[in-house]
C-alpha cells in the first residue's frame, strides 16, 4: 500500500515538473549555448554591451574605458584573448578601475580607428569622452595592437589611462 | 606498497590539474555568472550585440530587424520578457526570419524613439534601414509597447514587418 502511494506521488511530481516548464523553441540544428557578452575576454568582468552604454558608465563612474575590437575567426584575436583572459593582474585592474567593452563590429565613431580597422585593437577612452589616441602599443604600423608577449606594455598603457584621469579632471 | 604508488599518482594528478588551469581573477564580492547577450529574452536566439551589427546583418541577410528596449529593474520589462521568451511561436519566427537585438541603453538614432524612450519598447527596422514607425501595438500613448496579453498583436506586427520586406524590395 505504501509503495502504491509513493508511486502515485512520484508520478504526480513528474507530471507537475513537466507542466511547470513551458515548452521552449529549439532551433532546427539543435540547442545552442547562450552567447556571453565577454566572448572569452574575461567572464568575471562586467562588460558594457554598446559604445553608448560604455561611454555612459565611463562618465558616470569617472573611470577610463577600454574598447577591444576583435573577430571570432581571427587567430591573432584568439591568442590575445587567451593571454588577456588568463592574466590575473590585467583582469583585476580592469575589474576595479575600468569600464570594458569588446566589439566585433566597428562603431560609427571614426576616432576609434585612428590608424585603420584591424583586429585585435585596443583603444582607451577618457571619461571626458576623448579617445586616447596617444596611448599605443609597440608596433608602428598597427599602433593599437598588442600581442600575448606585450601584456606588460598593455599594463603600462592601462596605467597611463588611469593616470591622466586623476591629473586632468 | 601499491597503496603508496596510488597515493603518489593521485597527488601528481591533483598537482597537474592545478597547474593546467591558470589562476583567474575572482572579484572581491565573489564569482559572477557570465552575462548573456539574450539577457533572458530567448537564450536560443542569435542576438546582435550593437545596432550597427544588427543593421549589417539585416541588410546582408535581407531580414527585418526587431529592436527591444528594456531595463533590468523594470517590472513591465520583466513580465514581458518572461512571456516573450516562453512563446514558442514568437521565438521560432524570430529565429528563422528576423535579426534580433535587445538594448538596455538608447542609441544615438532618434528614429528608434518615435514617441519617447519608455521601456519595454519594440521597434521594427526594414533591411533598407528604415525604422518602421508604422508597425505599432495597441496603446495610443505608448505606440511601441506590448504587454504579455498582446502576444497575438506582436505576432501580427512581426507578420507586417515580414510582408513589407517581400512586397517592397
Amino acid at each position: 500500500m505504501t509503495k502504491v502511494i509513493l508511486l502515485v506521488l512520484l508520478v504526480l511530481v513528474a507530471v507537475c515538473s513537466t507542466l511547470g516548464k513551458p515548452e521552449k523553441n529549439i532551433p532546427k540544428r539543435g540547442k545552442r549555448i547562450p552567447q556571453t557578452l565577454s566572448r572569452g575576454w574575461g567572464d568575471q568582468l562586467i562588460w558594457a554591451q554598446t559604445y553608448e552604454e560604455a561611454l555612459y558608465w565611463s562618465r558616470w563612474r569617472n573611470k577610463p574605458l577600454l574598447v577591444i575590437f576583435h573577430l571570432e575567426d581571427c587567430p591573432h584575436s584568439a591568442v590575445m584573448k587567451k593571454a588577456f583572459a588568463e592574466d590575473k593582474e590585467v583582469q583585476k585592474i580592469l575589474d576595479e578601475d575600468f569600464i570594458v567593452l569588446n566589439l566585433m563590429y566597428e562603431t560609427t565613431d571614426k576616432h576609434l580607428s585612428p590608424d585603420g580597422q584591424y583586429v585585435p585593437r585596443f583603444l582607451f577612452v577618457d571619461p571626458s569622452m576623448t579617445v586616447r589616441a596617444d596611448i599605443t602599443g609597440r608596433y608602428s604600423n598597427r599602433m593599437y595592437a598588442y600581442e600575448p608577449a606585450d601584456m606588460k606594455i598593455l599594463l603600462e598603457s592601462m596605467a597611463k589611462a588611469k593616470k591622466l584621469l586623476k591629473t586632468e579632471l
